[in-house]
């Protein structure tokens, strides 16, 4: 096994998500394993509560330390990764950081619920991480394409046919334009360049589309590119109408 | 029905995730529907497939535009709502358009797999949506989260007690700490304010906390807040070391 990841939840049925499709298949192939916890075991509470009423009132329930906390500490046992909390307070996911944690052996994620966890649970925490600023049900919502982000940096999980190296984000640019068979689709015709067969046009049509559509789409991301000459020019040319 | 979501897949058992918690409860209580339609049963190719190779050379398959589009065409039939592309190019997901999209009472969502579909697919979407600047395996990772967060505004799906109107981001702070039972965990008591019934303090209290920590983990939201003078001074008192 490459890369341990323990995932500490309410609900771990919801991690059956990753028996399908690419995290799947590296499951089988032993490149990672992906096990869950179920909090609630871990309750010393007679009822087998997990959450309680806020101190101080207002609407909502708070997850209990005591049984996040046991949780914790019985899977530290076997896992020597830090502790990742999916929650508000934490820096927002980006790819940067896919990468970087893809190169741990270990990690451990802690799943919130409810209107969140006591504030002692803390302690216990190494890193917070945030989905984006959006609130979801769980932090299972926001575990799954974050754990999926990272699975799929690992080496051996993508296949060499799903290399990632040109995808949109990789290089802080969007992805060009793709295009598959057939040429002819219901009155819409492949651009002529990509089948010309010439791949220093076909090189520069896509990195002219990766530029425009980054400066359109995401001037944010734009800004930061540090652009060649010949980027300069091409989005000139493009950008005067010149197509294929 | 309230709400009827229709989501195109080539993975319709990822969102079994669905089943569960607060979403699964919202549909067995009829508030909404999520249904799901399997791609690749619209394929016209003989072998099934619903992938090719990119016309221009690279790694990666790209989704053929056939089964995509005529599954979009046959949901259609039976939902009038916008096509929704999860997609790198979109704007990045974040609460004000979960509220807006929430109020929609018809959505069909597109989760594209491998390097992307086919660019001719385009002319069928309404609206891309991403959900960050990170690279997940499927449309369906970010699919999910994005439909979690805007099901749980729609009117009845979360029960009074899971009221959401002091949550993060919803007034555009972070949310203060909270604390349940028991007052003292393992060496950590409950601040003071919290268990006093001053209920003055304890508003005074919540609001410092959630301004200094969005001040302290998000800066950029800390600067769009439209301070009071009651807030300026209170983020001077606690700063200042004041703790109860």
């Amino acid at each position: 096994m490459d890369v341990k990841i323990d995932i500490l939840t309410l609900f771990p049925e919801m991690f059956h998500i990753f028996n399908y499709s690419i995290i799947g298949r590296a499951i089988e192939k032993n490149i990672l394993s992906i096990n869950t916890f179920n909090i609630r075991n871990f309750t010393q509470n007679k009822h087998r509560k997990v959450d309680d009423y806020p101190y101080g009132g207002g609407s909502g329930m708070i997850m209990t330390a005591q049984p996040i906390v046991d949780c914790i500490n019985s899977v530290k046992a076997q896992n020597k990764g830090n502790v990742v909390y999916l929650g508000p307070r934490g820096k927002i996911f980006d790819q940067s950081m896919a990468k970087k944690l893809s190169r741990e052996k270990e990690l451990i994620f802690l799943c919130g619920h409810y209107e969140g966890v006591d504030e002692r649970v803390y302690r216990h925490i190494d890193l917070e991480i945030s989905i984006g600023d959006f609130i979801v049900t769980g932090g299972e919502m926001a575990c799954i394409p974050i754990v999926d982000s990272i699975c799929r940096m690992i080496p051996g999980v993508l296949s060499s046919i799903e290399s990632y190296t040109e995808e949109s984000f990789y290089n802080g640019v969007l992805e060009y334009p793709q295009y598959t068979r057939p040429e002819f689709f219901r009155g819409d015709r492949v651009p002529e360049v990509l089948i010309s067969g010439h791949h220093k046009n076909i090189r520069k049509w896509r990195r002219a589309k990766s530029l425009i559509l980054t400066k359109s789409k995401r001037p944010d991301l734009f800004e930061r590119i540090e652009l060649s000459k010949e980027d300069r020019e091409l989005i000139k040319l493009y950008e005067n109408g010149y197509t294929d």
